[in-house]
């Protein structure tokens, strides 16, 4: 089972482990926050001579020109310490990808190698106090002088500070910052450049400010600051111009006329830390199962009167708590394979077409918003389910728990993500949409693409949701039919879609602008775009049990694709009941096979939990060994 | 409304907070734990001094004989540092406690005093590494040597040694220890003794050896650790003698003759533990809600094109987070301030009626579990809804999260909690349940108490179902009703008992073990406990509205009560819809309502967080403050 879960980069995330595993990459324990750093940074010098820093670089600056090794790379560090892997992101994946994806091979030239060999530590200033969510409104200036051939960075006002900058505090040599370009008093929009903070001793560079960020929830050892720029001056070729550059003489041009496409391109390029987020946070959520799972295996309490005590994991409470979000995890698994594929594949390509782009950011969004809150339930569920041993800093729970928790906001809000995916669900990202105001965007969805998915997805469903509004006799052999579980997952998902679009529809025909209409919405947008995720993720979890080939491996994934379908429709029987899908008797049949799969997972819980592929010398937590010393 | 909030010890709270407002108090963040230790002990005497530490004890000791106060020092002491807060909980409440209420009148005289000034710190030794929920079967042994009229404490096994124990690590002299009392080879269950640590030097005492729990993942002020016993004698005195006494010539007697009652009584009586940390989870989720509302009353983010950017709490998505959180929060309030004076009244009186104690254990059981869930995820929202702000430590969600979390283990776990409060709703805490065998418990309730619940329950029900099953014309009258939403309430809950009382009984007459059908209903079981504790906490939030006698007060808290049970019906329309009793069109229609209030409470969100009655001397948090600076 672990090489059908380690796939085709095996042996990279291999090599990893194998790094992670030395006891001198032992996660800390309260250690102070200056020594915790530092020992980040020669963590990720070591990982930079292993060669592990950047396979996703071309092959003439150092790289293997393979994107979909940067993330599986990711995956596989994030066993280990995770202020070890945010550095690592920081440096590699934000500084490097920047550089690499916003710049051209000027800066390739200049700058790829060194970054890869963590020789010029950068950071990636983006956001800024007073805007995280919206980067569309930073107000950061880069400002051209036409005379010196030189950009003009400026912080405005108070708020326009960078903040939460990771190696702007200690390490970084060099941002990327971005800014509204301003040629000729005419703003053109947000850009990325390339600005100094500190020169090779250092020391911070003149009208440049830092100051530390301090101690934070978690993470500890990633040294994120705040940047302010007093008129700080770069050459022209600081610009990072892949997709907007200005001439000598201050002619602003760009491949890309419209100036929201643009800016929206820009952005979509750096879609690989959504991914790698997503990545690490299933891998997070394997650590925390493997060890509560080991443990609810082995750990006694209670019993019959005058028996001996029974495993924890007995208890039908415990295996509800825990066995679902072990067949979500292995669910999740599945869609980010898929995920790594298709990040790898529009990466690979110069130019992939817009929409495998789009379809792209949209699923990486989705993604990382499920994948970021599903670790933290599991990790709060996992430490519950070990007790006052769950909290002992050595068990790991309390290190994943807070370095995880900010997953859930950086690289992007959450709940903007999920909203952002509902926008792509409404919009089938049509080529013609970059250009629409709010107002045409919602006549053309729910003119045109609403009418298509309500028809591709409910016709022919008619039989289905009369059969489940009657119960039969031979209900549970229909429950576990695979087809069935699909069936009602894509249902649901194109009912919500279709009636998100619908209310948009109709308040914009009673007379209320497009805003008010989306606020009102949104609710019901975030839920759409959860039910896609659900969907795509069931999927991806059939698509890989279709390719396995071992019977055995096959049944067990079987079972646990059924507990994890069937626990979803569970949790969600409020809405397929409203909406006349599902009868309560089958709702509570689905209840009773949720409790009767819970129990079956656990009896191949701890082959389960082992093809995650954590050793224990990179799981560490005495209570979770697979072999206890 | 703060007055409304603060209740019958204003005055108290008023203090606590002055003292905890104190530049000094600052919750400090990123120091090294020893320093933290030190810190904490000091604050502990600061309340030492200033009479805070034990109200509940006797007068003649350094009490004011009154119970409520402890708790109500302990929820506004929660404000403030959690380290503080756990360290003042261990020794006035735990050690205190147990002194108070399984010594007698020498032990009084004793070790009362010295306890309330500080001038003996001690532990609270009952955990064991093996044995956590099921304290019954802890192995550590109290053997009585007649001939030395002394105990001998001794750790059989390694699982037995004390763990994660409070004021262990550093600064506790003494330990009441729980342990199996062996009198002449026969045991006599598990009773408590005191137990010197260490001498006036601090050095520990021959035959025990102490280690350091080490980090947690939160309360690092407070010095957890490990004890084992290595055949320790103590004198016969040692044992605290109110329910259980060995004579100098090796006679137990005990005033409760079967072992079982005698044991669970004794528990019972340090039921104040509970209480004061589902006390402290309200307070705590009242800090962060402030934080996180005042933020979103602030923060801009987005907005309609070529407008200005509005507050984030305009949203829907965001009024749908963190709103009904609030209104819960209220609601749990007032069943808090309930629980409360149970607990007072009970306490008050010398020996108070079994029954009147057991619903006071069932109800404190259920709410500690409740709240402390309820604070996890309110902080764990609130951290989000402020961003990489939240994520700062100086905004206090990281210490508030990280603190809390063992919450939902400590003084019980809180899914057992949960189980035993369902084992209260179904035996109705018969007088005699106590020597039952599970058999026989199963038959009783079985027999009588269901019946009549259902019939309590179920009866006069009959229209408002049809009511609910055919929409209405007047429907939004109708859902504000407040005797309708009880009825909702308390239909679930009689519904919910019946059932598990069903299965417990059809299992048995299937002919499984009581055990195995405990096992099957657990979750059944578990439901039941939280509809009993909905019911209890509407019912709280009602009553407390009906003595309102300020007019616009009480509009506000009928809006917030809206919120409340409209929320929580919302969020159960599975079952509600399962059991027939809410149709699809009521349950959209609750949706739209649960939005329109939603959006009407925020704009009372900030004089409604006001009310918590956080001083910004206390909160400090400087995204949350009142008056910003």
């Amino acid at each position: 089972m672990q090489a059908l879960l380690d796939g085709r980069y095996w042996k990279l995330r291999e090599q990893v482990r194998g790094v992670i595993a030395r006891p001198e990459f032992e996660p800390p324990v309260g250690i102070p926050m200056q020594e915790y750093r530092r020992r980040v940074l020669e963590w990720a010098k070591t990982l930079a001579a292993e060669g592990l820093t950047a396979p996703g670089f071309p092959v003439e600056f150092g790289g293997q020109g393979d994107p979909g090794a940067n993330v599986a790379a990711f995956e596989a560090l994030a066993f280990g310490d995770l202020s070890l892997l945010v550095k690592f992101g920081v440096q590699f994946g934000l500084w490097g990808g920047a550089v690499h994806q916003l710049g051209t091979r000027r800066h390739h030239e200049r700058y790829l190698r060194a970054i890869a060999a963590l020789e010029l530590p950068g950071a990636f200033a983006m956001t800024e106090t007073g805007h995280g969510s919206n980067v569309q409104h930073l107000e950061t200036t880069a400002t051209y002088d036409p005379k010196a051939q030189e950009f003009v960075i400026h912080t405005p006002v108070e708020q326009a500070r960078k903040d939460y900058i990771g190696n702007a505090a200690r390490d970084g040599r060099m941002a990327v910052v971005f800014a509204q370009l301003m040629v000729a008093d005419e703003s053109h929009g947000v850009h990325a450049l390339i600005v100094p903070l500190r020169d090779e001793s250092g020391n911070v560079c003149d009208g440049v400010r830092i100051e530390d960020d301090g101690v934070k929830a978690g993470l500890n050892g990633v040294d994120n600051g705040l940047i302010w720029f007093d008129n700080v001056r770069v050459p022209r070729d600081a610009l990072l111009n892949r997709y907007g550059d200005v001439s000598q003489e201050g002619a602003y041009s760009s491949p890309i006329d419209n100036a929201n496409k643009r800016f929206f391109t820009m952005l979509g390029t750096l879609v690989q830390g959504r991914v790698c987020v997503s990545g690490a946070s299933i891998s997070a959520a394997k650590l925390a199962l493997a060890i509560a799972i080991r443990y609810g295996l082995r750990r006694r309490q209670f019993g019959p009167p005058d028996g001996e005590e029974v495993e924890i994991l007995q208890y039908r409470t415990h295996q509800r708590r825990l066995m679902p979000l072990m067949a979500k995890t292995y669910a999740l698994h599945f869609a980010q394979a898929e995920l790594l594929e298709k990040f790898h594949s529009a990466f690979s390509d110069d130019e992939p077409p817009d929409r495998e782009r789009r379809e792209l950011e949209a699923l990486a969004a989705a993604m990382k918003a499920t994948t970021s809150w599903h670790v933290l339930h599991t990790i709060q569920t996992c430490r519950e389910c070990c007790g006052g041993a769950g909290y002992m800093a050595v068990n790991r729970f309390a290190a994943l728990r807070a370095d995880t928790d900010i997953f859930t906001t950086f690289e992007g809000d959450n709940t903007v993500l999920m909203l952002l995916a509902a926008r792509g669900l409404l919009t089938d990202f049509s080529e013609s949409f970059g250009g629409m105001n709010p107002a045409e965007m919602v006549t053309f969805v729910a003119g045109q693409v609403v009418e298509n998915v309500v028809e591709r997805l409910f016709a022919r469903k008619i039989a289905q949701v009369i059969v489940d509004a009657v119960p039969t006799r031979d209900e549970s052999t229909n429950l576990l039919d695979r087809d069935y579980q699909l069936d009602l997952f894509q249902w649901r998902e194109g009912h919500m879609v279709a009636s998100v679009a619908n209310r948009f529809r109709r308040g914009l025909n009673e007379g209320f602008d497009a805003f008010e209409v989306f606020r009102a919405v949104q609710d019901h947008a975030v839920n759409a775009a959860r039910a896609h995720m659900d969907r795509v993720t069931l999927e991806a979890f059939v698509a890989a049990i279709d390719q396995c080939e071992d019977e055995s491996l096959r049944d067990a994934l079987n079972l646990v694709c059924d507990l994890y379908s069937l626990w979803n429709v569970e949790c969600d029987k409020g809405f397929f009941q409203e909406h006349g899908r599902l009868a309560a008797p089958r709702c509570k049949q689905i209840t009773r096979e949720v409790n009767r799969l819970s129990n079956e997972v656990r009896e191949q819980a701890a082959p389960l939990v082992d093809a995650f592929g954590i050793p224990d010398e990179v799981l560490r937590a005495p209570i979770g060994l697979r072999h206890p010393r």
